[in-house]
């Protein structure tokens, strides 16, 4: 059954008033009265509703769902800015397979310069990416979607998070392997996990030691070379497989 | 270092013909006399290679080296015809995340119809696609690219495997969960392991029960939803997390 998220809290009945949702709800779906759909609010519980009145855009609660699909942990991944259109993809696919937060700053070695107007467009089209995608995997949660002008405001956040992990290319030529999974067993459910990709140069030697002086780990991700895109697709699947599958 | 892969059997000193290979070495990269780089021939070893004559495309191989980053078994994606280009991305990703082979079968649910000459120019464009992305990744072999324009030709290949998966979406609303880290804990070195997807509608039951007939079984891919050209790349990420990793 078609999702949808809804901004704020759960009322009996609410009227719908985002743009989109209502073009997907009404125009693209033809939604009539009495049509089922489920809404999701802030609270990330899934809820049965049905419409009262097409015209109107109003919908009333049915029931709630016991269904969460979220991940046991919050992860949080982060990306050195990357050429072209490669954040809709990592966007697009961090949100199905279960990020809570797609981040990206401003790396050393990050080729293409962002000022705050360019961002702040990309922002929004890539948080409209992310609810598409978290309508269709059926989250719970909408994931967070943000871009860093400066690399200091990036560096400032490091410290609300658990454990912090360093996507590091070399470590696998180093004959480091075990770093994730040893990392991962020690997780506790609810922590905040930050996981730091560099851009297509990878991450510099500098933001490595300052990543480190914030309580941040490498790890190795296994012995191929991924694009910049991959690898954080790569590290949110281990995860979920370990937290998730592997019990 | 640059790699390529190179047809045939390692040679002392070699000549490049292939023209793709040659526009890359000579105008792309501008290799000069005694520069290096990696061949790989068809026996997937990494060999130290420098140019012995820009002009005549000559190089000499100086060592082999001993660098294998391929995965312990052999992993087949078949996924169903899916929409527009999406088998671009999943034979990019696929190869980046270790695959021995990417097929593409066509499902009873596919809604695209490919006959056989579009079937070869798609296959001959993926397998510039997979051959750029194993240079890239660094990898000892060169992924198979496959298109079975016949179900009937796909069903026959099935017997060549030692596993069978069926990646089923149902699977984690019937509570399954571990099949796939069960089966993977019985898999031995060197096994050819078969990973089945549907296409974006999904696989049809009668697709199913041909599947288990031929020796396949169910297993889920965690409990959200995921794009068809996603739940490969999990699955692959999932595989090589469980085997190279988390030893």
């Amino acid at each position: 059954m078609q999702q949808y998220f809804v901004t704020g809290q759960a009322q009996a009945e609410c009227v719908i008033r985002d743009k989109d949702t209502l073009k997907h709800m009404f125009q693209v779906m033809r939604l009539a009265q009495d049509d089922h759909v489920i809404l999701v609010f802030d609270d990330g519980i899934k809820r049965l509703a049905k419409v009262i009145d097409a015209n109107e855009h109003r919908l009333a609660i049915i029931e709630d769902l016991d269904e969460n699909v979220e991940m046991p942990v919050e992860i949080t991944i982060a990306s050195g800015f990357p050429k072209g259109d490669k954040l809709d993809l990592i966007s697009q696919k961090a949100t199905e397979l279960g990020a809570s937060a797609i981040w990206s700053y401003p790396a050393d070695w990050s080729v293409v310069k962002w000022d705050g107007k360019k961002l702040a467009k990309k922002e929004e089209k890539l948080a409209k990416i992310v609810q598409g995608a978290a309508e269709q995997s059926k989250r719970n949660r909408l994931p967070e979607v943000r871009l860093f002008e400066k690399k200091v405001d990036f560096m400032t956040e490091l410290e609300g998070f658990d454990k912090i992990l360093i996507a590091y290319e070399e470590s696998a030529k180093e004959g480091e392997l075990s770093a994730l999974a040893s990392s991962i067993k020690t997780w506790q459910k609810g922590d905040k996990i930050l996981l730091l990709f560099g851009p297509e140069g990878g991450i510099s030697p500098k933001e490595i030691a300052a990543f480190e002086a914030s309580g941040g780990f490498k790890v190795g991700l296994g012995p191929r070379i991924m694009r910049t895109e991959t690898a954080p697709l790569y590290a949110l699947s281990a995860i979920s497989f370990a937290l998730e599958l592997n019990q």
